[in-house]
Formats: C-alpha cells, structure tokens, sequence
C-alpha cells in the first residue's frame, strides 16, 4: 500500500496553484430549508475567506436581486485576505451575441474577478432542456468565454450533467470542453450534477479528459451515492487541479462534497497542501459558525469537525487511550481544531471517568479514591436510566460532589405543582394551557411563584426562573433551548422510566443536564433545577 | 469508462452467496446517545430482516446482560425470514483455553448460528493494548475458532485495526488471518476500525490480501474520511464478497459504513444482485422505521433514503424535470422506496396514498378525489409536524374519515386536566405524583373520572380508559406500550412544537397513533383518544 505521502505523484503545476473552490452561498443554498439573507451570506464569506479558500462563489448576480445585491455589498463590505470572490451565470441565451444578454451584463458588472460559466455538456439536455442545437450551444460557450475574457474578468466553465454526457456521447462532451479551453477559459470544472457516480467511473472519465484535451480539469460532485467526497479525491488523483465544495456539505438533495473533508483529507491524508499554512486546523470553528448562521444544526457525526467525530465510547478502549491515543484515532483531532472526548458510559472504567475528569480540569490521579467513589456512582445512576455521556454538565456537578465533597446548591425547594388542563368542549386548535406554581428558598427568602406556559415544563421553567432571578440576577441570560425526552423501559408504556435531557444556555455556551424519573414532569424538574445550577457555578456565583 | 453492467468483473462465487452484513446492534449501537432496550432491539432486528439482509449481529453475549437477554428472547421470539442471528465477541482471554473461558461459553450459548470473532491483527494492539505477545494471540485466534467450530458454529473474524496493523506489519498482519482462516473462519472482515483509510489504500490492501492468502474476505469500515461507503465498495471492486455496516450510517464517532448506501450502489450502480429480489424497495421505509425506534431524527440529506434525496428546488428544473425526470435524477427514486419531490409543492404523492391505501385494504383506483382530499390532508397534516410513516393507526383514521365521509368516534370529550405535584420538602425517591380528570360522554352516559398515575400521561390514560370501559368493555384488554416523545423545532427549548407517537395493543397486535401540539400532554392526549378509537374499529365495535 501507497504511504501517504507518495500516494499520489507529486502536484502538478501545469496550471499554476492547486484550486480550493467554494460553492457554499450558490450551489450550497440550493439546500431544502436554507434561505439566506445577504448579511447571512456576507458573515458566511469572511468564514469561508478563514478557512483559506482560494475561490468563494457568491451567487448568480443578475438572475436574483438579492445575489446582485450581495456582490454589491461585497465589494464594499468584505475584505478578503485569501479568497477571490466568483460570480457565477450561465453562457448567454440563443440567438443574441454576449455583449447583448443583459445577465452577461450582470456578470461583467458584479466586480467579481472571476466568473464561473454553466454551460450544457450532455447533448441530450442541450435539445430537451436548452431546446436549442449542438452547434449553437458551443457558440453560446466560445462567444461568453471570449467576451468576458476580453472585458478582463478569469473564467471558469462548469460543465454541467458531463458525466452523464460523456456516457451519452463522449465526443460532443469534450468538444465543449475543448471549446470553452481554446476561449480562453482557464479551468473546466466536471460537474456530476446529478450525483450518480462513483469512484471508479469519475477516475476514468477525468483521466481521460486530462489525456485527451490537455485542459485544466475541476470537479464538481453531489453525494446521492454516499461517495461525494471519495469522487473528488478521485478526480485529483486523476489530474484534476481544482475541487468544488460547500461547508458542512450542503446542497441540494443530498448535498455537495463536503470541502472540509475534502480539504482535510487532501492535506492530512494525502500530504497536499492546499490551504494556506495552518488554516486547516480552524476548520472545526468554522464549520460551526456557519452553520449557526444557517441555522442547521450541525451533523454530530460530521468527519473530521462533528462534535462526535473524535468521541469514544467503548471502556474497552479508554484504558488503551490512556496509554497511547494514536491507537484509537486516526489522526490528531487537533489538526482540525476538533477535541477527543470520552463518553462516559455504562460500561465506563476507573480509566476514563480519570481522563474525562482532566477533560474538565479535574485531576484525579493522587486521588483513587475519588476515582472509585464516582466510578460506583456512575454504574449505580446509569442502571437507574441516567445518562452522562451527552449530560457533562451533570457529569461534572457528580464529580465536584465527590471530589469537593459537597453538591453546589443555591436553593432549596419546598415542593412544586403544575396542571395542564383543556377548556370545556375544547375546538381543534384550542390547545391546552399549563400552570405551574413553585415554592423555593433562595438567599434567604421563601418565594411563591406562578408560571404559565404551553406545557408543562415550560410552566416550571418559567416559574422557577422568574422566583431565583431575584436572588441570582446571572439566570435571566439562562435560556432553555433543547428539551429531550426518552422512554427507557419499553413495554411498560407510560409506567416506564423516562429520561430528559436539558440544554442552557447563557448565550455564549451550553451545557447538557439529566433527569430520570417514572414521572416525566419530574425528570424534567430535576434536569431544569440542574441546568439552572450549573449554569450559576460555571458563572462563578457563590 | 465502464457502464455500470460490466464495471465489475462477474461476482466471484467461490465462497457461496455475498454476505450483507448488518451491525447495527451492536457495532451502531456505539453511536453517542443511543441505549436501546432489548425490546427495541427486536423490534430494529425484525426490520432489518425485511430488508434481506443475510445476517443480523445482535450484540456481545456475556459482556452485558442486555445483550445475554436479547440473545435469549430472539431465540424465542424473532422468526426471521432472510437472516441469521451472530453473536459478537473476542477472542479467548491468554492463559486459559477457549473452553474454559466464561466469555466464550456465553458466544457458544447464545444459540446464535454464526460467531463473529474481533481479534487482533495490529502487532502494536496486541503489544499495548492486550499486553500479550503477538504468538500468544495468534494462539488465541487458533484455539477459539477451532473450539468454536467444534461446537457447531460458523465462524467469521473481525480483524480489528487490520489496516493500521497491516502498514506496520503486514507479515504478521496477514498471519493472523492465515491463522483464522486454516481453523475454520470462513470470512476474515477487513476492519477499518480507526476509520482513517481512502478507497485507493483499500484496494491495494484488499487486493494483496486476497491475492496473497486466498482467505474469503469481508470488509468493515468507518466514515471518519467522509469514505465509508466508497472505501466498502473498493474493497467489493478489489475481491470482497462480505460488507458489513448499520443502517442509517450508526456507528460511533463518524458513524460506520451506511448499509443501505453500500447495497444500493452495489444493487443499482454496479449491477452486484446481493439482497433478495424486491426487498431494495423498502429500504426507505425501514431506515425510517428504524429511526423511530432509535429516536434519532432522520438526516434529510441521506443519500438514497433521505427525505431530500430526491428533492428538487423549484424554478430552473421544474418544467424540464416534467418533461424528463431522468435528466434530473441519477436513477428512480421508487428503487429505494423513496419518491421525487418538488418542493414547491409538499411531500406525498398522489401515487404512494393510493398505494398505501390498497395496502390497508381501501380500494381508491375508482375515487380519484378521494385521494386528492387525502393527499392534500397529509400534506397539511405534516407541515404541521405530524408524521404518517410510523402512525398507520392515524393514517387509516384519516383515510377512513375522507372515504367514508365521517370519523370514526366512540366518545365526546368535554374537558380534561391532569395535576403533577411533589411532597413539601419532598427527599429523594419521593417522585411526583400525578392526578388526571376526565369528563367524556360514551353511548349516551357522561363520565367524570379521576385516575392517578406516575406521570401525567399515564395519569390520563388511567381515567380515561376507567370512564369509557364501562361503555366498551373491549377496552379492557388494550395497554399503552410505547409512548416516544421528539421534539420538532429545535432552537425553542420549551417553547418548541412536540410530536407524541403512542402504540396501543390488544395483546395479538399493536397499533402507532400520532398526536402534535406545542404542549406535550396536549399532544399526547389526541395520541391517547386516537390509539383507542382505532382500537374499537379494528375490533368492529359499532
């Protein structure tokens, strides 16, 4: 087997730098559910510019006015330190020269130093879809080449469906490429538009692309076969010397190659540098951010940057990571900025409640006896249904109780109560309403409070709030933003155990806590009063 | 480039049929968050069996007692039609003899036709982490196949860390399986166990291992690559004849190969017949059943199964995708169960409704507006957040109330209000108890009920079944036996709209309702009323 660093023969230089080309704020946005504004779209290219991408594709200006609006701002706004931006738009219609199609116009306009051209490859789709003739169709891609070339601008064609043209007919296929190459344009990207291929076919086709025209090839893949980031690879081992992909794999259908992993395994994996020096490792962060702005919430199995991607769970292995974590890891999370973790789990060990315990700044190794004492507890709670390796916050409140020998407590509760109730002869969408009523003692003072919300736990939540707020001024940054519920004990239907999963957040940060109870309404008390106190002593409130 | 017929070279059959592997029980279950019960590891093995695969690994006998009782219980209760069962273990600890090992004895007693042996094939695993020598286990591997085979089992190996372990010692590496194989293993899985390999490195280790040993090989891979299923199929392309994965891509960390992925490239991309014939179609229908059972919410963007794998953004494609849906998909989505969708216009085809409905027995080839009304209903009904996959109860419902013209209805609520509530100063394991009222007029008598219980649903459900008894007596056998609870719109903790699924039984069968509101008991209440109607219809109360 190759090593990695001679996998492949050394970069070809042919044509200059090796091309990280990101399609997040165009093909990306095809995504079912994304739906950006240019802001959106603007904080999403300073992310990608992070990342050291050497391309950002920011829109169609022309065809939409928010993507003309975008290119617009940018020019003024964005101060990109690695990236050019890319206008992209398609060949000019039938029939008119260039100069004369007003969204070739757009293009020449958007100050975009680069355009990215679609153009039709598939013969099949340039008389259904274009409903026009081969002939015109490579006029259509000499002349928008040319124009824009000579009014100064680099330009790039996607050769859209050109997979699925090659197989229908080869020779038509190429001669667009070659078409669009002899205009003068500096890469033709292969698009798999439909998503359909595999490794193999995509090695083939560009190989003999390379061998047959001699023009610069780029790939563009979509992952309806699961093999979206396997096909790029393939490509470049091929020749190709520019890849397309999104952030977090995003896209339609299926989604694009995810340009993290692929970077990642490019730079890692097959010892390419791509990116400029040391950027690679801000992938995590990045991945992240932009997907707090696209409000998807991030895959946790994600390669390289999902939150789960380095997360071990086996008690089997955390013994052996303690001695040498390269026998359980691929690589060095660090290399994207990710973390390992060990999940603290039922069949958790001595070993990794130690290493999870220096994870959180704990150090245990003087004091076995802690060690076992939170060992014991862990097996004794997770056989009662409690979890701990998605609640640390409630991992952590065990361990400072163990290790300091006291639980954190800021107030006491002298008893709760919450009824959810319909109206007489309730109508479909007249919901139920939820009140809850809360006596507490906080810094001394005995509060009674009444809740109302549009179920049960958002009642407590709301009444518990609103009584230590006036002890603890730190809660009202405290949100609840994710609320899960689990049936342990099937077969038992509602008598069984259940188990919620809280998350806070002060804004900044999150943390996870757990409650287990026969009574759903009481799990959920438990895990919100420890939400609600973690958060004070991560606050540092005495 | 290769069509997809003869991209192969014809199956080798020198080792009997392909194997399609599934892991799910046990390798999946790794994944960060899930512990399922035994009762939904019968239900996730049942599902499995539908989609053909040849065998089914249900989890490590004697290193839990969860997985010792499923073994146990599937013995007794799961009549699988396509797969065998195979108990997963290690093999013999150093120093004592494969019959005397209590771990062994519990793979040998699991009646389980087939054992899968994890052994080590990395000398530096064997040196660190098993802290044996490398004759010692090559010893281990010999005695506790051959004893294993002498007891009547089928034997695989699960070469752990086979890749790792074959760039540092590829002697000792290919030994092991040498080993395995002379005492009786009939497939050695390639584990890619740290995840870190690309499909070229693959192949060329696939290749050598089959050129060079001649054992029958299977391959087991993990995403962290973002190429599991690409590397899975390069190894197929290099020699393998045996896959292993999960559905939905479980796995810990990034996840293991995607089962279903690798089959439909295989079945529909390179022409490889590897499950029984029709079963690929309901590929869709299981990942999501499964899905419900594991609670993990579905990824949209999944290849093949995904609820967006076929789905188009409306504009540029639409009208071409009237004219030729082939120029805009890689292949018909209904192969994998699965339909286009233009999102413009909701999910639910007419097509799937009127299917659906032949399946429940309701003929709707002669009433067109029927399924209109029906399409159009379901389309609402799940932008709202309902679900139909999983509640077939609810779905009938609604088909019987446009076919019929009326919903079937047994009682009238008036109101309902359920009370949770602690002890003063209540100490820990005193629970909540929870208190619900119902008024219901049934066969023409009013009914106001109290019924107490451990949680406010199972409170309701208590009064509500001790009201209508008394008119139904049929009620008495139905029981609540599963109740899962997801919360639908992340971001809004509390505040966040719930789905409640509840599966009702009469002790023969069992039935899934569905029930939406911003308040979980609310939801849950619709999903309670529904579950008992249906179950006076299907048990012909008039």
């Amino acid at each position: 087997m190759n090593q990695p660093a001679d996998a492949l023969d050394p970069p070809v230089d042919l044509h200059g730098a090796f091309h990280v080309y990101d399609t997040t704020l165009r093909d990306g946005m095809q995504q079912e559910g994304l739906n950006p504004t240019v802001a959106d779209k603007l904080a999403i290219a300073r992310q990608l510019d992070g990342l050291g991408v050497g391309y950002i594709e920011g829109g169609w200006p022309g065809a939409n006015p928010k993507d003309t609006e975008f290119f617009r701002r940018a020019a003024a706004e964005l101060d990109l330190r690695h990236a050019k931006l890319a206008a992209f738009g398609a060949t000019r219609r039938a029939g008119v020269t260039a100069a004369d199609d007003p969204l070739i116009a757009a293009l020449r306009e958007s100050g975009a130093g680069v355009v990215t051209l679609v153009a039709k490859s598939h013969a099949g789709h340039v008389e259904k879809a274009l409903r026009t003739t081969l002939e015109e169709n490579l006029a259509m891609v000499r002349d928008t080449v040319s124009h824009l070339r000579a009014e100064g601008q680099q330009v790039f064609l996607d050769a859209e469906h050109f997979f699925d043209g090659y197989r229908l007919d080869r020779a038509y296929a190429l001669e667009v490429l070659r078409t669009a190459y002899d205009a003068g344009a500096e890469v033709v990207a292969l698009c798999d538009t439909n998503g359909g291929m595999l490794p193999g076919w995509v090695a083939d086709v560009v190989d003999d692309v390379v061998q047959t025209t001699g023009v610069r090839v780029g790939i563009h893949c979509h992952n309806d076969t699961g093999c979206a980031v396997a096909n790029t690879l393939a490509a470049v081992e091929a020749g190709a010397t520019h890849v397309q992909g999104c952030i977090n794999g995003y896209g339609e259908r299926t989604g694009n190659a995810d340009l993290v992993n692929v970077v990642a395994n490019l730079e890692l994996k097959l010892d390419r540098r791509v990116l400029p020096p040391g950027l690679l490792s801000e992938a995590t962060r990045i991945a992240h951010a932009v997907a707090e702005v696209t409000n998807v919430p991030p895959a946790s199995r994600q390669p390289y940057v999902g939150v789960s991607a380095f997360a071990h769970k086996a008690g089997l292995h955390a013994s052996a990571i303690k001695i040498d974590p390269d026998l359980y890891q691929h690589m060095d999370p660090a290399g994207v900025g990710n973390d390992m973790r060990l999940l603290v789990s039922e069949m958790a060990g001595r070993a990794s409640i130690e290493l999870k315990g220096r994870e959180l700044g704990f150090d245990l190794s003087a004091t076995p006896e802690v060690v076992s004492r939170v060992t014991a507890r862990v097996k004794e709670l997770e056989s009662q249904g409690y979890t701990f390796e998605a609640a640390d916050a409630s991992f952590e409140m065990l361990l400072m109780e163990e290790a300091e020998g006291r639980r954190p407590s800021y107030f006491d509760v002298e008893s709760w109560r919450v009824i959810t109730e319909t109206l007489t002869h309730a109508r479909p969408g007249e919901e139920a309403v939820s009140e809850a009523t809360v006596k507490v003692l906080a810094a001394g003072v005995r509060y009674v409070v009444t809740g109302e919300g549009n179920g049960p736990v958002n009642a407590l939540d709301q009444a518990l709030r609103t009584a230590i707020v006036q002890a603890y001024p730190e809660i009202a940054k405290f949100e609840l933003i994710d609320f899960k519920v689990r049936i342990l004990d099937q077969g038992h239907g509602t008598d069984a155990i259940t188990r919620v999963l809280i998350e806070t957040s002060d804004g900044e940060s999150s943390w996870v806590t757990v409650g287990v109870g026969a009574n759903v309404i009481e799990a959920s008390w438990e895990a919100l009063v420890e939400g609600l106190t973690y958060g004070l002593v991560r606050h540092h409130v005495e």
